[in-house]
């Protein structure tokens, strides 16, 4: 006999994203690369405040074990809180989760057997492939352009396949892409998962971070069979250190939720739930949002106007109109991972393109994050990429 | 197509003991169900010091994404207290996980296909079977007698079966029977898990709460090969509510269990990591243990004092020396399922010992816990369970 893992483990790497951040955390470094929060936004001397009234009032059950489907008042709230996307929900309908990467995981463990099908958008969130991997599915990806997933690639490959388990979709203000898909399509796509049955996850981590125009209605909203799984998080609005997300998904499906988060962790923390609500119920979090907001959508401005200054003109990229990405596309012959090299010699990292791929290919890309760096940085650091590009 | 599972949900039910805790909620009840550590004795007052240290000191890094092995002044601190059970360890050999459940859930991933066997005691720790079902294994179970698995049985298992990838083992205070494995078949499991290289899971969250006597050296102490994967917790020493545990491994399966981390969570609550070094930087953990297990070992001897008097004679039980949990065995013909639902029609809850059998049987048992019960109602609850027994 002898050590012998799962069969699993051989598709499973380390992200290069985590790899990544490791080299990025030189204090010296310009980093695009990672998909943090501002955090000299977090509200500390607010947290405080959560804390010792958390521990004054419910001490002795913020430090014990608790129910697995999460601590009710927060899930009320989370549950009132989705009108903002559109659709109505009630607490039974929601389950509190190790952050959204946890509901990722979940579904990949409650949806896949070995050579399923996972259909993704092309590019898609590195995070969600790697928690897709450790199940073996095969990954379709459908192409995009700037209204999201292409809705007729989309209708042949649900006619193609025949072991679809769901697709998988960022709607808003994509990861990678920074792209958003339409009212329109969000419609055609629920319309097409209805007529084939077919779940539909649903990663929603930025939705509210929108800088301009309106909030765009979850999938949620075209849903009569209640196929949609919809993965919310805490990380961004708030604070990602908290780990807490959620899953809204119909009880049938919600059930099978459960029951996985019983046997990966039994519960998320009562503290970190407590906490998280009594935020809510003594600040504003929708304030809150909003200065988040209009921070991200100033950073965002001056990267899309450095890159127009400073990029060749072969160059383009997308100007998202909320969340923490844009997504840059050079020409064919230029590998971004040799790019990233030669930025890092100039003190400036992003995430190359080809890892959003499941397939691979698309070397010609790059992830530029604009939500943790101050605005000198940006123009510094974008100035520095365009003089490297236009070298290389 | 239309909305299908994975095949490895057909196994997954909710946890009895979970389903159990629910119906136990009621304040009139006496449970002995739970595992719950006794929430008079988490130190409230001293986590409000430490909540307000944290967020004054580190509160940026405490509310952002931080590195998925953990924090690394907490797992040198536990690297530290790994002299308590006899050996040596380094803060790059630990992973903080959300609990040792995680680390039961990411072992099966790491380790299990379809049809392979995990080896364990007859009866286990629920929990871990929950987790490891996941993944479609077969369970092998070892008899146990007072001193812990017989190590015959163990070793005619490992010349029986090709295909045994890890053994799972509670030396110490074990769930649900109580028992603690002998020094000598510590020794003995190690050489014959050393011969045929076949990992060892040491699932160890009550070690340190060791009622009289010394607290026994992990499997680790016995393990030239480092085969031993050790699952710690901060759960029964300091608040479950943290969700806060470790895995203590060889580089090479560390390695796993850290790709595993990423996809499943990315990390554990950062806030939370740092709270639980800021409480062993300001106050003395080992005085907050040496507290718990005085007030544990006085419940136990009071819950067994009180089966030899109310217990009919034909009712053993186990006499732990430390951990939450001493193990009642019922004449044959007494259905432990039965009994319960006599029992709570006089308000008192246990869990039936069939639940703790992977593949079924053996009813006549009940898993008694003492930590989270007064004194009085200790002698209430099995007073009552004595006069249900006797009726019966």
């Amino acid at each position: 006999m002898g050590m012998k893992f799962a069969d699993r483990m051989e598709g499973m790497k380390g992200s290069a994203i985590r790899e990544l951040l490791k080299l990025t955390e030189q204090p010296d470094i310009i980093s695009f690369a990672g998909g943090l929060p501002a955090p000299e936004l977090f509200p500390i001397e607010e947290m405080k405040q959560v804390c010792m009234k958390v521990l004054d009032q419910d001490g002795r059950a913020s430090l014990q074990y608790s129910a697995t489907d999460g601590y009710l008042p927060l899930r009320e709230k989370i549950a009132k809180r989705s009108a903002k996307l559109g659709f109505k929900a009630d607490a039974k309908d929601i389950l509190i989760t190790a952050g959204s990467q946890q509901g990722l995981d979940f579904s990949a463990k409650i949806f896949i057997n070995k050579g399923d099908v996972i259909i993704c958008e092309s590019p898609s969130y590195l995070g969600a492939l790697s928690a897709f991997r450790a199940y073996q599915p095969k990954f379709v990806e459908i192409p995009m352009d700037e209204d999201g997933m292409i809705m007729e690639e989309l209708e042949k490959a649900l006619d193609t396949y025949t072991n679809v388990k769901f697709i998988y979709t960022i709607p808003d203000f994509q990861n990678p892409s920074g792209r958003t898909m339409s009212l329109e399509r969000r419609k055609r796509l629920m319309e097409l998962a209805t007529k084939h049955g077919i779940p539909v996850v649903e990663d929603n981590p930025y939705g509210e971070l929108r800088f301009e125009g309106e909030i765009m209605p979850s999938l949620k909203c075209f849903d009569p069979n209640n196929l949609v799984i919809l993965l919310g998080t805490f990380s961004k609005i708030l604070a990602p250190g908290m780990r807490l997300g959620w899953v809204i998904a119909s009880p049938e499906v919600l059930q099978k939720y459960n029951v996985v988060k019983q046997g990966a962790d039994l519960q998320c923390s009562s503290m970190a739930q407590r906490e998280v609500n009594m935020f809510m119920e003594m600040f504003d979090i929708e304030a809150h949002i909003e200065k988040i907001k209009k921070v991200y959508g100033n950073r965002k401005n001056l990267m899309i106007e450095t890159m127009k200054k400073e990029f060749p003109e072969s160059t383009t990229f997308t100007n998202p109109v909320g969340g923490l990405f844009a997504w840059a596309t050079f020409p064919k012959e230029i590998d971004a991972a040799v790019l990233l090299k030669k930025a890092l010699e100039q003190k400036v990292a992003f995430v190359p393109g080809e890892t959003f791929y499941p397939n691979g290919g698309n070397a010609n890309h790059a992830r530029l994050n604009y939500s943790c760096m101050p605005e000198d940085k940006i123009v510094e650091g974008i100035t520095r990429l365009g003089k490297t590009l236009k070298a290389m």
